[in-house]
């Protein structure tokens, strides 16, 4: 029993796993997200887990994409308080830093504190731990990683400075992905369901989709639209609201949802993750 | 009289600044996005252009914030055609090429292609014809970019193959940007309006929102969510609806969203651009 994740030891992915299955799954490091979704896919592994959204930088577009070129199912969610720290070799000092090597996600979180290191410049790679062990590897002097401060451990690395991230609750949402629908989820949690869909050609189309939650007090958690392949301009929507995709109400729901959209998909119905932050919005 | 585009001649920007002023602003380039947005908001350079989104690779996230970010108004729209080359220095042969250097818009907009080339890897940079100037000024004979013809024209270089892209009406849609609200709109053009706004903590936030429009049978266009920054998993919906804001129906639904939203901002009311294709969605 293992889960797949993308990138090096340390990277959040790992940390988020562990934080997800206690340790009850092997994490099993994997090139990039699409080998994620492979994985899963072919069952060589059993679960696999991806960056979804972060609070301050948004969604991972590329993984919602993902979501509807495989054949998979969203199993549950966890959200990471990511903390960022400046990594570099030993014997290197924050003034010698030309290049900070992280993921685009990454430096976007922490922009504010790379405008304030002149001189220097941002340089995308697919993995914050992978940052690390690059300038580890190409023994770098004049360079830092963005990562984990777990990465800096694991690559036995100097830590320049710690809770470098731009907001202090700086979150990232995992999803943990199955090949198969999770049915049983325990009576006591509280449970979100994500769909995709595309709406037909008609007058408030978006508008009409979202009144099958609304007519039935359903909540809405959360939005994001993607360009539909092969269409100019047309949108697929990613929608996830409260609840489970078997009672009632949300069943109703997605069954009208039905008769007005194109295309329809349940993702998956998943215990809800915990936020740990003072204060949250829980709807839109 | 000028218009600021982000990265090198031959950009994309830069022949989209052409097609809406006909040559009667001059293209000036400047580095990133961000400059084009300062140079503006300065009154330093009049125009400024930007991409917002394509309809292979989605939305431009980063231009989203940047409007938010800046007090600028959108004063017109065009639609692109883009089509891809890749481009290498005169000699080197499509077998040779192991990284192919573009923007990841662009890179994504050619992922079939670039999957075909065995033992390549894709590289991101800023902008598509600062690639192909890093190959010619680095004199690199193992790499190539992904840029438009105009680009290879400019570099005087070699085009290894054309249309590229993995969708062949693949398009990218310009925002035309200004320090002044747009007033004055022929009559006779379509006109559509931008504005973005979040919602107050209320159940059916978001429907409720999209019924100001539905009540009054304004069609919209695009719907786009952003991280409202400092806040956790609250977000910021930038919508694109049919007809000028101050139009009778526009503006009592602007006045009606204003009553149930926490923030709004119109960012402007423009020509629609003309979308080049043989069929597309004009509503969601």
């Amino acid at each position: 029993m293992a889960i797949a994740f993308a990138g090096e030891r340390g990277s959040f992915s790992e940390l988020a796993a562990v934080e997800f299955f206690g340790g009850k799954q092997k994490p099993v490091p994997v090139q990039e997200f699409h080998n994620v979704f492979t994985a899963v896919a072919s069952e060589e592994i059993k679960y696999g887990i991806v960056p979804i959204e972060n609070s301050m930088a948004g969604s991972i577009h590329q993984n919602y994409d993902l979501l509807l070129e495989n054949d998979l199912h969203i199993w549950g969610e966890v959200y990471l308080r990511v903390s960022h720290c400046l990594i570099a070799n030993k014997g290197v000092s924050k003034k010698d830093i030309k290049t900070v090597y992280s993921h685009p996600q990454a430096l976007a979180q922490c922009k504010k504190y790379l405008a304030s290191m002149k001189k220097t410049e941002p340089f995308p790679v697919s993995n914050t731990a992978r940052g690390v062990r690059k300038i580890k590897e190409e023994k770098l002097n004049d360079a830092a990683a963005i990562a984990s401060m777990q990465a800096a451990i694991d690559y036995n690395m100097q830590i320049l400075s710690k809770r470098i991230e731009d907001y202090k609750f700086n979150t990232t949402r995992f999803l943990i992905l199955s090949k198969n629908y999770r049915k049983k989820i325990p009576a006591k949690d509280n449970t979100k369901t994500s769909i995709v869909f595309t709406t037909k050609d008609i007058p408030g189309a978006l508008f009409k989709s979202l009144s099958v939650f609304a007519l039935r007090d359903i909540n809405l958690l959360k939005i994001e639209s993607r360009p539909l392949q092969g269409k100019n301009f047309e949108y697929l929507f990613y929608l996830d609201f409260e609840g489970k995709s078997d009672s009632e109400a949300q069943r109703n729901a997605i069954n009208h949802l039905q008769e007005i959209t194109s295309f329809l998909r349940i993702l998956g119905s998943y215990p809800t993750g915990e936020l740990k932050h003072p204060e949250y919005r829980k709807r839109i």
